[in-house]
């Protein structure tokens, strides 16, 4: 095979679990494979939540692009910013986030995975504020605040309510993980380490706009959630959606039109998706259409309609159903991209080497697993679910499975096991990631 | 002891190696003690040049103050910026860097480490492209530049000769250890990784105005280290000052005037010291004086002249000797901040339970140690000198012990013999910190 697809040029964008599987399975097919991302390093994002309160440490997750692949010397990592698509070229223009410089690139086929990125329910002024947790510069900046609100309510306990009022939207996954997080922060870890305020004391919310969280999971793991989030002390705040984010104070309302107003100076958002801004580029550069949440609609095997030589996967896409013609959302879950990934890089090899194309993509559900915090977690396995200790000690396999890819991991199951003994947290820095609004360092 | 100093309250300002070993020995009087310090941590600041090369990640040596004191219930620690000192009522003021409120703080007794900086020739327009590593905020901005200037040479090797020149200012052992771990980044941790470039061809200078680099230690070890650096690679511009800084380009002069333009867009900074503010704000407070470099004068047993209940110490701090009259001024080694930091607390804690004050500081020497790279090193012990593995391995085992108080040690162990097998570097991110020119990233 590989002397067939050589001298061919792939050029993969994106880093993440999709990207970084496409670019994988044509490694080994002798093409020269080009692998974009704007970071230096694929992120192990399921756990970004966790260096966002400081249990882990940037480097335990994430791992430089270029060294994964430091012995495939037909693949070259280039880090830059994607835009300028020219189909008809088979061009597209890379730029150098540091210098502004930028150098074009032609391709034989092209695989595009850009991911996703939150909503903010269309108030991008509420981004400054409300701060996500999936990027690990967005993580960093979150452990910054939420450590500095606790150092602020040290400094002035008469103002602690406010410095101690953690709120978190959405009750997906990632929303559930965080509240979770702070929670044992401020209950377990921290507990004992000021003296003017209690940490204990911290109100972490949970603002949710349908009746539940996790309602992508089977009954009863939603309830079971719930239970365990309050025994850790988060207060949920269900049928309530957020209606006005301030620096000083969020405004939820109900679904009688009823206001409440909760003064907070830390707010992480986990709450509506929207495509990486790459869907639209390919969209109107191709004439294929965009769903409400920028998602790139693709065919079957995940190739732009009438470019075949164009491949677009994972969190940006929605994929037309060769059943019904309707389309598929898959989850953002990092399986999906994976499977996705590793399809993709198989049917452009295929298409390179003039083999047999593979049948449509399916999606082999393995299940869902969601972690609350110490022993408390959610899974659904095939019809099975568990949940509890027993889910926890899903989770932490799963986890240390998948991140053997990481040379460190290792030294992940190290903290783990020292975070679990110690119930401590290795990372708490507030580094200038944190971006606090006033920066003036004069003095000590 | 410990009832004496009962209802006193000290505040040290400053969580460096002085103030932490002052607030330790004042936490076992039994009066009350505030730490004030603009980080949330310690930082083993001997090691933050490895953070800047990737070799350590920051919490690997950066541990919360307040972790240190957690079972200390009459030490409260503070994140501030301290100013505003009222000498006559005993107070001073603290800033949150957060959110710019302020508290004021009265004392009884007041111990000041606020340590140094670098002074840039009086250049301060230099600072933001001559990057120093001292700090943990800046040691992460100079790892991502580095990073990048390899990044941003692949993407365009026609311009690699810019990007993979790097110079380091000041031969002093912090300019010697960053020249010596970019060369080793270059050589060895990088080398096979890029596809247009070769790594190993980056050039790395170390411009030194003196005649040799390592001037504080005895001879033959400058010599000694310059072997090395030029065995690894280093180039050395010795007799040559730094005249002008330019994003694009650094000037240099020898000592008969001729100029020379090096074409660089990396820069790291290590050479002329300049005291912390506070010298001179206490000295404003006090009519105290300070020297060209901004130290403040302090009596033989530190503390400020008319003002027994103030000690100023470490860097930032020039001792009257008691014999000689004469001005004394430590080098700015961690020994020095540790033996002046137990000091002050020991003297503090004389005069709060009205014991015998302890006879004038004088610095115990114990010798110098500076890592140029994987097994080269120089070491003063007493009279004796060692260079090359026997001085490396020295170095190994100083700093490993003085971790033993960072709780962390095992990893960093295990990071540091993982590097020495495989000659890796396990935290190569570019983050948000490396604060890259231009940062749009409205795509991948």
């Amino acid at each position: 095979m590989s002397s067939v697809a050589a001298g061919k040029h792939v050029v993969v964008i994106g880093g993440g679990f999709a990207g970084l599987q496409a670019a994988k399975a044509l490694a080994r097919t002798g093409a020269d494979v080009t692998l974009i991302d704007r970071n230096n390093y694929h992120l192990f994002q399921p756990l970004s939540y966790q260096v966002a309160t400081g249990a882990l440490a940037p480097s335990e997750i994430a791992i430089p692009l270029r060294h994964v692949f430091r012995r495939r010397k037909r693949v070259r990592v280039l880090l830059g910013e994607v835009g300028g698509f020219e189909l008809g070229r088979r061009e597209l223009a890379v730029t150098d986030p540091g210098s502004g410089e930028q150098v074009t690139l032609t391709y034989d086929q092209l695989i595009v995975a850009g991911g996703s990125d939150y909503s903010y329910f269309g108030h991008e002024d509420w981004r400054s504020v409300a701060l996500e947790v999936k990027s690990l510069d967005s993580a960093l900046e979150v452990r910054g605040r939420i450590l500095h609100a606790f150092e602020a309510a040290e400094l002035r306990p008469d103002e602690q309510e406010a410095w101690l009022t953690f709120l978190v939207v959405g009750g997906g996954p990632t929303g559930v993980e965080m509240a979770g997080q702070i929670a044992e922060l401020a209950r377990e870890t921290l507990a004992g380490e000021y003296r003017a305020i209690d940490s204990r004391r911290g109100r972490v919310l949970l603002v949710e706009t349908a009746d539940k969280v996790l309602s992508a999971f089977p009954n009863p793991l939603p309830e079971r959630a719930a239970t365990s989030l309050e025994q850790l002390g988060v207060t949920l705040m269900l049928n309530q959606t957020v209606v006005e984010v301030d620096r000083d104070c969020v405004t939820i309302e109900d679904r009688r039109g009823a206001q409440t107003q909760v003064p907070t100076r830390t707010v992480v958002w986990a709450a509506g998706v929207t495509a990486s801004p790459l869907a639209r580029q390919l969209a109107e550069a191709s004439g294929a259409s965009v769903d409400r949440a920028g998602r790139l609609t693709v065919e079957p095997d995940l190739s732009l309609p009438g470019h075949p030589e164009v491949v677009a996967l994972g969190d940006m896409v929605s994929v037309r159903d060769p059943d019904s013609d309707r389309l598929i959302t898959y989850p953002g879950l990092a399986p999906v991209a994976m499977q996705q990934g590793r399809y993709a890089g198989k049917m452009v090899a295929a298409r390179l080497t003039g083999a047999a194309a593979p049948p449509p993509f399916r999606y082999r559900d393995k299940g869902m697993l969601a972690t609350i915090g110490r022993d408390r977690a959610v899974a659904q396995v095939w019809r099975l679910h568990f949940s509890g200790r027993i889910a926890w000690v899903a989770w932490l396999l799963v986890h240390i499975y998948y991140l053997i890819g990481f040379e460190n991991r290792i030294v992940v199951m190290l903290r783990w096991a020292d975070s679990y003994v110690t119930r401590g947290r290795g990372s708490r820095l507030i580094t200038e990631a944190a971006d606090l609004p006033s920066k003036d360092r004069s003095a000590v």
